[in-house]
């Protein structure tokens, strides 16, 4: 039998469905038919442990929470992990990302960081020629950071965000709040929180997104894929997860099942 | 900030979307609305490591999966597990639960399995008294071994099975086989599958079934709890994850959301 000793690590937790999307993702872009054919798997979904990253961003703690990470990410190590997704868009702040690389490289430990912002605009740039504009949802620390605008730019495209409203009202408050949000309740997620995320990318549409980026991955819980056709919706947890099997076990990785044609409105 | 030291270990890969299942599961019954609410959990899923159970029970090789297993426990124990659940019902026969335990005793390791099929027969004895006739669904191996029958029998059920026909083409081949089996593809699951697993329970119900346990975890995978109101569904994987969150923090435990009154049909 074939020893597939190289683990997919998932630092996961922030929030722990995230995690769980992530490694669903990991299974799904897996060519394989029986339980051996899929490939190594390590999640750690230790929730409480990591402070919540906007929160730090915001100068509301001292405690960064790229010390818990490290942590976390050592512990991923020792169990076989060789590289490693983190499933969480705001924790991509150099803030936070860097501090968690010096901390690795401190203590001597060796896995790699597989970068989900840079990725998605490197596959969107790959994959999806046609699109011109891109709009971007997520949290209040990201949109600040311009944590996918950067990279997205340098990649060619124009970039569009909500108005300020929009970027509270609709899309943060939907991530966080603890009534209708989607950390407090993703099985079922509320109409509330689909009619907010609705109308954030109509918003973005009529700003001229010919594709919309998921930028938090609490969003692509919410089950709004099927219900449009007149704009490409992106996943990042979705790319990351076959940057995870292309860095690993390439072989492996599912042909793309889905066509990235973008829905570039038809000129006059 | 409350310490959570106590991590949920689940022993994943077989298949690897049970082990996904079963995480999900943990944070849909955890009583939570931010992500530091929600409880630490490590998920190894390290599928092409652990021999097939079936073909290791049916005598088809020599290597006890138990080995591999022990050890995955071992590492789950060392990012800090308390206690840990598997999330496959074959993998809970005696010839390989035992051969694990004595393993990690001889190892001198205390991570506590949490005993699914136990846990399920223990749950419908305290949650659905009007029961009484349960139907089973399971691997060919589960079948023979009367895993899910004796404790349903020990907790004062009847038990009814399946004709040797329907356990093997209806049931054990639509979890194994390669083309439409629940293994192969649950994203979706094949109409093919979903047909079988149906025509298996009307035929438990025509055996005198108020209720069917759905006894190998990928068959929870299949999307048939809302396809029918004459019979009630029992899903192993849901009440292990109700008893580890019990084992580790039961005030994190949601309130039971499901009403688990039984389908028994109206005597003439």
């Amino acid at each position: 039998m074939e020893v597939k000793d190289k683990v997919i690590g998932v630092l996961g937790g922030m929030g722990p469905a995230a995690g769980v999307d992530l490694v669903s993702k990991l299974i799904d872009q897996t060519d394989a038919r029986t339980d051996h054919e899929h490939l190594p798997v390590a999640l750690l979904n230790y929730p409480e442990r990591i402070i919540d990253r906007s929160t730090f961003l915001f100068g509301e703690t001292d405690l960064n929470p790229a010390l818990a990470m490290a942590d976390i990410l050592r512990q991923l190590e020792s169990v076989g992990a060789t590289v490693a997704g983190i499933p969480c868009n705001t924790a991509h702040a150099p803030a936070i990302l860097d501090v968690i690389q010096e901390e690795l490289d401190r203590t001597g430990h060796s896995i790699r960081i597989i970068h989900m912002i840079e990725e998605t605009a490197m596959f969107m740039r790959e994959h999806m020629p046609q699109v011109e504009t891109v709009g971007t949802l997520s949290t209040l620390a990201v949109y600040d950071l311009g944590l996918h605008r950067k990279p997205l730019e340098a990649a060619g495209f124009d970039v569009v965000v909500p108005e300020a409203r929009i970027k509270e009202e609709l899309v943060n408050r939907t991530i966080f709040d603890t009534e209708f949000g989607l950390k407090a309740q993703t099985n079922p997620v509320t109409d509330k929180a689909k009619h907010n995320l609705v109308t954030a990318i109509d918003h973005l549409v009529e700003r001229g997104a010919d594709a919309v980026v998921l930028g938090c991955t609490e969003l692509p819980l919410a089950p709004m894929v099927e219900e449009r056709s007149d704009v490409l919706l992106v996943d990042p947890a979705e790319i990351l997860a076959r940057a995870l099997i292309r860095e690993t076990y390439p072989e492996a990785l599912r042909p793309l099942a889905r066509h990235y044609a973008a829905h570039v409105p038809s000129t006059p």
